[in-house]
């Protein structure tokens, strides 16, 4: 075999970039797929349900880059938690593209109804959950347990919001049974974006997870071999 | 530290018979809140809302022996992939066990209304949801990729039953305001079962991986060291 191996660090590196290329491909086509549905273009949202190859092909890539880690440079304790991790979170990122896939395709159904209402809180959902995971990702890159917890608390607000949206459509749909399917898929939407929360929630507790074992790794060095 | 290591394979058991332990956990979770809701039982449904503990011990627990039989034994191709797949396997067990927690709190508040329907659809979607995590499972367990493309195919089903839910309850809220919440709660609470088997599909898809990467096991120990 002629691959040659890089330097551990380096490799490390490029996992840590794809990762926040990944994440930066994920919130992208959220926030494309929730403005294809406000400002009601079926060509956004259209573009949203058929592009997901690049996150598909970088969560195969992501995989066996830490495959590759794990086989060939055996890490230890902080290292190899971080590389863990990293098989959780590119799970994680893989779910939320198909979330926006989701959405996008509760949009297209939502664009065939006229509008129920104004879209303010289903926007501000989409803008938490996408600064969520934004800052998740930031708080791996740098092992950052503050900004971690951040994030867990930030969830509150998606939840509220969440149970806004459902009250508010609920009344719609029983006032007016015109509005019950583009409602029902506005409430979708809205648990969709909820769950990309959840998702930035566990790339927060894996980050926390991963910097607290770090005071145990000389615990972990002296364990018997 | 007096913890003894023990010989690998044994862990490696251990490991499989805790996920085994998770998986049937998780599916009699979602077994008990599927049946509060189809024979109206609150005090079922009060059990699983509660009562996720144990599963959540078990998550950290498979964890924590991922992590030690990657840092104490250091294992290659196969049994690294078997371990890998571990993790991700364990994070999907874990949802499924949230899954069951928001099904149990969709069917309390469903109970709090009188029955649409007769439920037919949605016990069936359960069954087939709870068949393919077994199945998956299994398939982790025994190597069988035979077994796991069966999962990825018994999909359809759960998909097709979803679909059939979802237009049934839409012709009852449009044709009568009063059904509105409850059949939103048994969208909910189908598109919950649906998760189920896009998890079962996600333990079948890692073991398709872990298993066809056995083949070219003998390449990676030709890799440079």
């Amino acid at each position: 075999m002629e691959r040659p191996v890089r330097h551990f660090e380096e490799e490390l590196e490029a996992l840590q970039n794809r990762l926040l290329e990944m994440g930066g491909l994920a919130e992208e086509r959220v926030r494309a797929a929730v403005q294809g549905l406000v400002t009601r273009e079926p060509m956004t949202i259209d573009q949203v349900q058929r592009g997901d190859e690049p996150i598909n092909r970088l969560h195969i890539e992501i995989d066996e880059r830490c495959f590759r880690l794990l086989a060939l440079h055996q890490p230890m304790a902080g290292d190899l938690r971080g590389i863990v991790a990293a098989v959780k979170i590119n799970s994680d990122l893989e779910r939320v593209g198909d979330l926006a896939v989701n959405i996008a395709e509760a949009a297209a159904r939502a664009l065939t109804h006229p509008p129920v209402k104004r879209l303010i809180d289903i926007p501000r959902m989409a803008e938490v959950a996408q600064a969520m995971l934004r800052d998740a990702l930031d708080a791996y890159v740098r092992r950052d347990t503050v900004l971690a917890r951040a994030v867990l608390n930030a969830d509150d607000e998606l939840d509220a919001l969440k149970t806004q949206v459902f009250r508010e459509l609920l009344t719609y749909m029983l006032q007016d049974p015109a509005t019950v399917e583009p409602s029902l898929d506005l409430i979708l939407i809205s648990r969709h974006l909820e769950r990309i929360g959840d998702h930035a929630t566990n790339v927060a507790e894996d980050v926390i997870f991963m910097v607290s074992a770090l005071d145990v790794r000389h615990h972990a060095a002296d364990l018997p071999r």
